[in-house]
């Protein structure tokens, strides 16, 4: 077995997930995550916890899907299941990433519906979401096998305990501010200019592991739940939204909700998304990716939302851990990023101060640099 | 996919576990087993129960108990699940049958005895045993793939509900039996000729499905708990017995137990077995082996068990389905079932009375012709 699949285990195990002697886990194995999932398996028996194993198909799934009558009901026994279990592990890593293309959204939704209490469960263990390389994946990411598992162990296999100080910066940054104003200006696509509030709201330093509130793998972004969204947003990034292709998206915000939108690619699948219901035209997470050995877009979200000198926005349901106690933030069923590339010709600021300029931070070296260089070339207007 | 899979998944699903709307199935695919599961979770689907899908991985677990300081725990998380289930569908067929070869027989048996109360759930819900054709399989078989896979499947795509009814015939002579005599009388090899008392007992018509206690699919046996056995049996069958092949055992028995043994090969696994515990000496099962289309050893017990014209007699525990209520029978840690071939210069008899002669029951064809065959080659002894 490749080093770096036993050290992609022993990161999600003991860094991630926390595990220790005598804790009940459920590692959840992909179709094409098996090699993860034997290492793992070890990992938690030198650990000494006690492991079940379950089996994430998508062709299984669709088996299931297509031939129900769509009234769905709930398993008892895999709510039961997750319910005694102290840590889920998901390993991700199917052979086909649209090995579910053919099912109608209508049923999905109908089937995630009924599955409400077992999501709840699942939810409420110390679970961690990772994926294993596979050469689907690479596909997806339109890499070879080789390049891509590099890709993933890079952003996987980091020293995180340095990550989590970097990114508390940014943390600190949100925690203490009002008013976050995300503005682009590139001569070939049309501007960012949006402000949002995130007052009384606490940033989340997702390092990759549960004792940061944080439950993927790789992570590296700080995040937030912003309210009040007012201007005009343009995501370069592209995106695969429920199996369709999207990209250059333009949202346009006026009292916290979405007013005007279009898209180069996708535009209906956006409408899809802006009509699930009323939630699902506001922001639920204002996202600053971090991870810099996520430095292209593989057409994952779980890599995509971590890229360093990116940020994103989701449409739809908050995060409770960015929530006080007892508030809540935007409700939906839906929670789709949308990413914009923050490397050059861009701005962050909080309360009127940049923190971020073209992809470097107010504490990082190079900043003053920066601004010179903005206002040598005359970007910028302050 | 081959139609085969989906047949295999409508006589399992619907035959042999008898799942209804509403059940909750947890379904455990094995390593090789992922097409059979598709088509499983299609059946599922359209019979409307729901469905947890568990992982079987002999690499897994191997991976976990090697790495495990051998103070192994049980998984509430599992027995949770299993506990609120109705129905347990193992579908085997892994990708290598020496997957495990290299942990230590003691630590298999430490992991297992933890684990006693996830069996015991398991086996409290309606559970049915099966195997995918996989090439692992079919080389442990000595068997090209494609002949393999036509071999399951004639094992397991069968009329069953016309074999339940031909081998009621022999549940009912075993039932009203007291004594039970196999006799083998074959120039190249040590007689058989044992008798053993079957009374009180209450034989199972293993017809492959709940609704007959029986738990494995294929099946095609009729089985009962004998006890007090006495005299001698040459197994001519060969047979892995935790991963050591054995062959040619004889064994000799008095006052029900096993009182001298040896063997062609594996001698000493024979002995491991039988230093278990005191009641691996003594018999649990005396099974007759119905299923025709079963007409060769593929060295897996769960056909060669059920073989047409064998009959296999275990060491160890019996099964509960054969004792009258409250009553005991053998208990052992293990059940080691041995083969012997009844085919040729054979019988069985009940209380004096011939049933079965050369592989053929009185009750079918032939029996009389086969009689004069053995008095004119002067066979039989009576």
């Amino acid at each position: 077995m490749d080093d770096r699949v036993r050290e992609h285990a022993e990161i999600l195990v003991e860094w991630s997930a926390r595990v220790g002697p005598g804790d009940d886990v459920v590692v959840d194995v992909a179709e094409g995550a098996h090699e993860l999932g034997v290492a793992v398996a070890e990992k938690l028996g030198e650990v000494g916890a006690t492991v079940t194993t379950t089996y994430g198909s998508g062709e299984l799934t669709r088996a299931y899907l297509t031939a129900h009558d769509g009234d769905f009901g709930a398993s008892a026994a895999e709510k039961a299941m997750l319910e005694a279990a102290d840590v889920y592990l998901r390993l991700g890593g199917g052979r086909n990433t649209a090995a579910m293309a053919d099912v109608a959204a209508d049923t999905r939704q109908a089937y995630s519906r009924a599955r409400t209490g077992v999501r709840e469960a699942r939810m409420d263990t110390d679970w961690v979401s990772t994926v294993h390389p596979t050469r689907s994946l690479a596909q997806q990411a339109g890499m070879s096998y080789e390049a891509y598992r590099e890709f993933v162990y890079d952003a996987v296999c980091r020293d995180w305990e340095a990550l989590a100080a970097e990114m508390a910066q940014v943390k600190e940054l949100l925690d203490a501010g009002e008013v976050v104003r995300i503005v682009t200006e590139r001569d070939d696509q049309p501007r960012t200019d949006v402000t949002m509030s995130i007052s009384g709201r606490t940033a989340v330093n997702s390092a990759a592991s549960v004792a940061y509130d944080s439950h993927n793998l790789p992570s590296g972004e700080v995040f937030t739940a912003p309210y009040d969204t007012t201007g005009e947003v343009f995501f370069d990034v592209p995106m695969t939204i429920e199996g369709r292709r999207v990209r250059d998206v333009r949202l346009v915000f006026e009292d916290g909700e979405v007013v005007e939108f279009d898209a180069g690619t996708g535009e209906e699948a956006i409408e899809t998304v802006l009509n699930t219901d009323p939630g699902a035209r506001r922001l639920g997470e204002l996202g600053i990716g971090m991870n810099r050995e996520i430095d292209r877009f593989t057409d994952n979200i779980l890599f995509d939302e971590k890229m360093g000198d990116t940020v994103h926005l989701a449409l739809g349901r908050a995060y409770d851990a960015n929530l006080p106690d007892g508030e809540s933030g935007t409700e939906s069923a839906v929670h789709v990023d949308l990413i914009t590339d923050m490397s050059a010709a861009s701005r962050i600021e909080i309360d009127g101060d940049v923190i971020q300029r073209n992809g470097t931070f107010r504490f990082e070296e190079g900043f003053e640099d920066k601004s010179e260089e903005e206002s040598e070339d005359g970007g910028g207007n302050r």
